[in-house]
């Protein structure tokens, strides 16, 4: 029978290419031909792969997982579906960073002007929020007018003007990854590495980069919950992003508490405003998430090129925070993007206050020894700031500061962090979910490692 | 985060049925409640479960399996999609043979009349066919007129009049299996036995059957190719039969081999016809599809309790075939189900007779050691006597008669089948086919074993 199948197959292409006999085959584990990944491809584009053949596909992937070679293949054929920005007639480096995800994860909104102000490109494409982890779009989009869809020959003139431009993925930019990615998304198959890889690689290389820093987040509050998981992602995209002439390294960075001081859309635009104005205006504590985007930085001046090492990129992109060049792209950028300048500029809270402050104390003395971002990311949810599903709107206004970070020393009756929050929100399951995401002990623990290993 | 989402899903009872949380559990491995099933089918069957989810989580059945609590869970709420008959008000008992299906196996056409005979009822709802394997409906679809979608009370009079009645699945009997049915054709997700067990049993229960005979076909021609896998099916319906409360046992059954000397639906009938009647029309082999229809009937009057032992039971199928009660209750039932008597009675070929008939030769003497089953269910298909896809029409003239089956002794020059085809068929592909589908040897080989095991 075998062999009388495979004659067939082999005489007749449309029979092979058939979608329950590519569904097949990757079910009982064969490595498929890149042909037959590009007939995938392109019948989940055209329609001529249905729905619920794509997504037994695609559960058949995530049991049997995709060889090096199917996984070029996928990201490529998925690249191949819609526009490529090609920059290699301007000036460059053209190099990107893209994060994994993580709560209070806004690093991308100062590093985008910070790495244009130390003299690379920076295309970046970036996405909304979902569940606990929050969108480089919706943190963008909480400052008034501020567009994120752009022509492509308007970003262009962006990355020629300024050095960056902040875009959403459009109708033209792999549409393969977004029918994908939506099936994906209700059939439990998004934690998959061939297809976070291909998705992720796909849209990077449609958006120009030459280069590629990723900063793969793992703890409580990221999509991969640990390192070995984490490192598997990391390795799977260097590998398949090199071979695919796309130079690549990866950073995994602790996710198990929020990054910065400030988790919703408004308040980490203005925790971004302050760390690009360089002006301490408050003591909430944004250390780490200066010091990552640094890191990041420099990464990317030292990957494209632009610095010798990674030394001379850290100085770098410090100077450039330092003598207000980051902050003046930043502002450029709003300005050109259609955000409204006041609102970054003058008062970070004219357009998105929520109209309840609400102090969580700490019920004991001692040291914070946990901050559980998952929960913190789940807070977010049921405050409206955040994404139970693609289709939700959130609330750019409410959020959570905190005033300690796990590390800290604490006294009893000190303020933690406050909730921002509209006037029905229930805030006493908030203060109990916030309290089940801490731990104040009385012993000292060293605050947690930022940057785990780079690979 | 385990923790905080388990809690949430105790509290809200719509997130913790929601389809792609209902795949991700099944995804793990996790063992699912009787009442997460429920949600699954009834979404499945009212669309709030969509036809992408459905299949993403019948994918991920098909790598995870399902324990029995799961399976009886599924052929329940899969029964309870529907309508069931029950002739409990009626004297019984009902009885009823299910075969995994196989070439050339047209045993229930002689088996529901011949058991009805011998004095039980068999409700017998049948399938069509697809692939190598055939379906009853279609056999019986090529007597002139028959018709096989009766209502309920009209099943319920021929059940009382003759003893068996011969239906197809109406739309309001297990309408979830209808639907994922069609699903799982298309998406590489039929060979999985759960799915299997609670498709099989859900309509033996629906269509009133009070115990249950298996016919478990092994081999080239049939969906299970090894013993291995035939076995784990039948123990699987077989445990979850006794389960539900429906008594049943299984025979492990030869298809190397096709079964009788015909395959092709008009081809079946007449040699249906001929067993039934008892008369030796031709020499033509057909003691294999007579042993088992007798052994299978033997099996259903002693699992009812028609019959004190197996021995009685065979003596009384033999005497009902040889008295030709058997042969008038088929009669009967073709004229009650809308049939032409004379079809049966006078003319076997009078409206279907495929313009060409084409000896295949044996081209050196020898013993035949093989004629795969799975080869010449290929055949068919070539011919047009097959489905390809669910949705493909069947022609019901053409198909094959055998000369000689595997342990025959055979002359060059003699006739091993002859080919019934349209004039257009492409007769040097198929005999070419046919070729590869036997083997002539020197050496002389005991025939094939009919009935491997009972369980």
């Amino acid at each position: 029978m075998k062999s009388s199948r495979k004659k067939n197959a082999a005489k007749s292409p449309t029979h092979s290419f058939a979608p329950s006999w590519l569904i097949e085959r990757k079910r009982d584990g064969h490595e498929l031909t890149p042909e037959e990944i590009l007939a995938f491809v392109r019948g989940v584009t055209d329609g001529t792969f249905a729905d619920y053949q794509a997504t037994a596909f695609l559960m058949a992937v995530f049991f049997q997982g995709m060889s090096l070679r199917e996984t070029c293949a996928l990201t490529e054929t998925m690249l191949a579906s819609g526009e490529r920005y090609d920059f290699s007639h301007l000036a460059g480096p053209f190099v990107d960073k893209h994060s994994t995800g993580g709560v209070g994860d806004k690093v991308s909104v100062i590093l985008a002007p910070l790495a244009a102000a130390c003299g690379v490109k920076v295309p970046m494409m970036s996405g909304r929020g979902l569940g606990a982890t929050g969108g480089t779009l919706d943190k963008l989009e909480s400052i008034p007018g501020f567009q994120t869809q752009l022509s492509s020959g308007r970003f262009e003139e962006l990355l020629v003007s300024l050095g960056c431009g902040m875009i959403g993925q459009s109708a033209t930019i792999v549409p393969a990854d977004k029918k994908l990615y939506a099936l994906r998304d209700v059939t439990a198959t998004v934690e998959c590495v061939p297809l976070i890889v291909a998705s992720i690689l796909s849209k990077k290389l449609a958006e120009g980069a030459q280069s590629l820093v990723l900063d793969v987040k793992v703890g409580s509050g990221a999509f991969m919950k640990t390192r070995h998981r984490a490192r598997t992602l990391a390795k799977a995209l260097i590998t398949v992003s090199k071979h695919l002439g796309l130079p690549c390294r990866a950073l995994i960075t602790n996710m198990d508490q929020p990054l910065g001081y400030a988790v919703g859309n408004a308040l980490e635009i203005k925790e971004c405003v302050e760390i690009l104005r360089n002006t301490k205006t408050n003591d909430l504590p944004s250390a780490d998430l200066k010091e990552l985007t640094v890191q990041l930085c420099a990464h990317m001046l030292d990957i494209s090129g632009r610095v010798r090492n990674l030394a001379e990129g850290r100085k770098l992109a410090h100077s450039k925070l330092a003598d207000g060049s980051a902050w003046e792209i930043f502002k450029k950028l709003v300005e050109a993007q259609g955000g409204e300048l006041r609102a970054i500029e003058e008062a970070p809270f004219l357009h998105h206050k929520a109209p309840r402050q609400t102090p969580i104390l700490a019920d004991r003395s001692g040291h914070l020894v946990r901050t559980d971002a998952g929960i913190i990311g789940k807070i977010l949810i049921e405050l409206g700031g955040g994404r139970k599903k693609a289709s939700d709107t959130v609330n750019p206004s409410v959020g959570l500061v905190f005033h300690k970070k796990t590390g800290s020393r604490v006294k009893m009756g000190e303020t933690l962090a406050v909730i921002h929050s509209e006037n029905d929100a229930d805030l006493s399951e908030i203060e109990s979910l916030f309290r089940s995401a801490i731990e104040i002990s009385n012993t000292r623990k060293a605050g947690p490692k930022l940057i785990f290993e780079r690979l």
